[in-house]
């Protein structure tokens, strides 16, 4: 039995604490495990799927969640960041980036054969990415070869910064270039849709933040962009290029289904998580550990700098391991081995018991020293 | 609660009878449910995740099983194709493929901007890709510009049938065009190794044929591919391009594990796997199915031509659904729904009850016309 040596503990990676399945997703997994056990009744397109309830879920509960015409299910939110820069890219194109976007999201256009133009933040502490720099970025690029997309990440998963999405998108409308908003921390946390934004393309993850088995992503986008980026086979007339014909075939779009009625109802409680992740972080600081990012911070993904812990670490025998072995000690998992000065964590879905055991803890790994 | 329809059922559906998890691979749905669990201890690459015992499955394991150098897992058979083919792709570059090859080879082919060469099977009754007709293909479409990489199904999704694939790949050799092999209806089910065939690439699909929760699929090549399929980011030095950086971070690789074990004991069984099929086959033949591809068949996915089926079928009130229903009666799922002229279907894993209460449906079915 390959047993998971976390369960049970208090979970704060940001990673993870948007993807804890549901009880209903629990169920799924049981009655859906099966490979390809999506496709008993499937007559060629994954989205056309009416038992189980794929079709609905992909042409009516995603496009009004997200706020958007068209959606696909992807393998993941990188799938499907690279399946529009590879429907978009030209020879010598440019790509623009803000700095705090994931890694993914490099390689993605990398892959993709693109030029990156990329967008800097405003630096420690805060790290922001200002709408006026993405606009001077976009038009810089414009300079020196065809900008065929933007990306901005909504937050980014470093310091959980949201920057002014919708300034960003009339600016990119004014440069006459897409804008792909990286909603991975976003989608299935909080309330976030394409059409208020006024962007092109909206990217979430499942496993990250839609209580979904992994990997998964979904895709949304205006309608006038349909055609170019879901373009079938010149030969399979039903199938779509990007996609490679089909995509999460199996438990992980079950998981999302079944999970998605409780990820509808916990986004109207964004404002509860923005307030304990706000508490945290003031309580942080009470201990000399800064909050980096956006002040007050808008997201339960939350950066830190904590020279204090620093400090203790030079002076402990498991070095800088010590803060994860600490924390375990006290039954607390997701920051990750190793950090001690810079490190991130989530508040997300604890409930107020767990937060005040988390902020216990650190309190006393900051008291080793005195004894 | 979503429930499958189909649970219970024998499934003869050759899409899932490979795929169908362990008990094993069960509790891992349960254990490694969460979206991102495996990620624990990840330190930037699934592949040299330790606990779980990620590291050793794709370095070890999967490299002795599948007979090659390196492996990767993708997040399917066909993200594996587009992987090496995207790698491989010039301008005006040319990919030969078998016309027996699955859909998602040729689209594959297609977002990746190569131009597609096909070579013909013998058609009606064999539907055969022969090394002859393969080496002519290769040899004209070198005509027209660089040959950059040849595709040979083994077995093919339609017919079952396996080709002289050693022959082929000696073929391609000699040309020396890069042959990739695609074993998704093999590995898993049957013993096939890269080294073997004397092949540049073999990919497998998990969900498909080694009892796993979908999608899922592994890559293996010969090591002196890794540098070009495997090329790293320039900037994040240790995130692979082709793969975005990471693949199936989740359930799927968990309950591919988890089912290894039995997966390699029944590779060995490959021989009763096949004595079956050919029994199931004989025995549809004398009740005037005929049973095209290669005979003796030496693969459990079989096509059938069943004139008489056809010929009911226009006399009855379901029509041409009502083989789909008259299987279903008699609780056997897996041949699609509408067809009764031309079908497929697999015994895999079946037992001799389960396989003798398929051939009396079929009886039972073909007597509906005397009643």
């Amino acid at each position: 039995m390959l047993e998971r040596q976390t369960k049970g503990l208090i979970n704060i990676d940001p990673l993870q604490t948007g993807g804890k399945l549901t009880e209903e997703a629990k169920k799924a997994l049981i009655e859906w495990g099966d490979g390809y056990s999506v496709c008993d009744y499937c007559t060629g397109r994954l989205e056309e799927i009416k038992s189980p309830p794929i079709y609905d879920f992909i042409h009516k509960t995603l496009p009004d969640f997200l706020g958007c015409d068209v959606v696909r299910i992807t393998t993941g939110a990188r799938e499907a960041k690279f399946a529009v820069m590879h429907s978009l890219a030209k020879k010598d194109a440019w790509i623009v980036l803000d700095s705090n976007a994931h890694y993914s999201s490099y390689i993605s256009a990398e892959r993709a054969g693109l030029n990156i133009a990329e967008v800097p933040n405003s630096g420690y502490p805060d790290f922001l990415i200002t709408p006026e720099k993405f606009g001077e970025v976009v038009e810089e690029a414009g300079k020196k070869g065809e900008v065929v997309l933007a990306l901005i990440t909504y937050p980014d998963g470093n310091y959980g910064n949201l920057p002014k999405v919708r300034k960003i998108a009339r600016l990119c409308q004014d440069y006459d270039v897409p804008l792909l908003v990286n909603a991975a921390y976003a989608i299935g946390r909080m309330p976030v849709k394409l059409k208020e934004i006024g962007a092109d393309f909206i990217v979430g993850s499942g496993h990250k933040s839609m209580a979904s088995s992994g990997p998964i992503g979904v895709l949304g986008m205006k309608s006038e962009w349909e055609e170019k980026i879901l373009r079938k086979s010149s030969r399979f007339k039903n199938k779509e290029i990007e996609l490679l014909g089909c995509t999460a075939r199996g438990v992980s779009i079950m998981t999302m289904i079944a999970s998605f009625p409780s990820v509808k109802e916990r986004v109207k409680n964004w404002d509860e998580e923005v307030e304990k992740a706000r508490y945290f972080s003031s309580r942080m600081e009470e201990l000399s550990i800064i909050q980096l990012g956006e002040k007050p911070h808008n997201h339960d993904l939350m950066f830190f700098h904590a020279e204090n812990l620093y400090d203790i670490s030079k002076k402990m025998r498991d070095g800088r391991f010590f803060l994860y072995k600490e924390l375990k000690r006290r039954c607390i998992h997701g920051i990750k081995p190793g950090l001690t000065r810079f490190f991130k964590l989530s508040t997300y879905g604890l409930s107020k018991e767990e937060i005040e055991i988390v902020l216990r803890a650190f309190r006393e790994i900051i008291d080793i020293k005195k004894i």
